[in-house]
């Protein structure tokens, strides 16, 4: 028993399309914003371990810097708001213990017990084959598909933008200092009126090219 | 006018929570699943590339094999549907060919235009600083999190699991000579009435902690 018939959120699916053209006008209401943050929040990660900040960029002065460095795309500087997101680029054993004692206490228990002492070894031994940077990266593209779903379901437009220049946002928003890095950035607001790509047909290679079922 | 109110689009999100135990007998009805798919099928992605393929796991003998290759997890056997998310191991230029051919068919233009000679150009030339396989990746995982948040909406449970022997995944499914590597799974369909973990409080961290105004 959903929330959207599938009807529904077809038509929702449908209707998002990445926003090249934001009003500047139109600003996301204060509530709303608030749902969106709380969808960042929510969102799921590997063993819950929340590897990311998210930086909701207010200071008009800041958005014109990152747009210099986004060449210049105007989404950066027309959308009601702008997330970036960012991760850790090690997650330490300190990092791993500030999870476990934060869910020993979500959880009304007591953090060495032998639950949590499993824990910490099963994060910590996990063979991931990749970086922590790049599993954290990862998990940042979870949030942010939960972050555009959410929005299209508010009736909120969106466009991620992966072609920044990540280094120069790393020194303008002072990341290695905390130990973060960026990954991308998401644009979020009201489409332009006028707006050609939103009425242009999506272009999606075929259900049965994309979709095996074996 | 979103076809959710901030208040049931958060409902939703606390609702959803990585299911342990799914109910074997309880199964996703076909529309659903269609929906589900079709979810799948309009994820966004970088440049709308699509490097992806989703394997829906319908015979019981292969998910057999893949539950003994996911440390023998149950969502793997007991839930409703089973979804393998693989990628592309390399972005080939001919990758991206057959992409811009159907951008150009998909919107009615000739692909020998100035438009589709600068898509190429800037999809060929993009420094991800990254490899194909993980550039591609990370877009899986928007296609994780659209889902888990279609799902969500629909009143499906879900699973993602990370946790898995992706190169036994690999063999089992035959991908390497199709150019396709194994990322992720997601299990889903109907929790178990009594699964603990339903129940438990929502580990986050505090929201300014994780969410920063600047």
């Amino acid at each position: 028993m959903g929330a959207l018939s599938n009807e529904q959120l077809l038509e929702t699916l449908r209707w998002r399309y990445a926003t090249k053209q934001f009003d500047p006008a139109r600003k996301i209401p204060e509530e709303t914003w608030k749902t969106l943050e709380q969808s960042l929040l929510l969102s799921p990660s590997s063993f819950g371990l929340q590897p990311w900040r998210f930086l909701v960029i207010k200071d008009p002065e800041l958005r014109k810097k990152l747009h210099e460095a986004s060449w210049k795309q105007r989404q950066i500087i027309d959308a009601s708001d702008l997330v970036v997101f960012v991760v850790r680029t090690k997650n330490t054993a300190d990092d791993v213990e500030t999870y476990v004692q934060t869910v020993a206490q979500s959880h009304e228990q007591p953090s060495d017990s032998p639950r949590f002492h499993g824990l910490r070894k099963v994060i910590l031994d996990f063979d991931r084959q990749i970086t922590d940077a790049e599993w954290n990266a990862r998990q940042s593209y979870v949030a942010l598909g939960v972050l555009m779903t959410s929005a299209a379901v508010l009736g909120i437009d969106t466009c991620a933008l992966e072609g920044i220049q990540t280094s120069r946002y790393d020194e303008i928003l002072d990341l290695p200092a905390q130990g973060f890095t960026t990954i991308m950035v998401c644009a979020l607001g009201y489409r332009l009126p006028g707006d050609k790509y939103a009425t242009l047909p999506k272009v999606r290679f075929a259900h049965e090219e994309v979709i095996r079922h074996l």
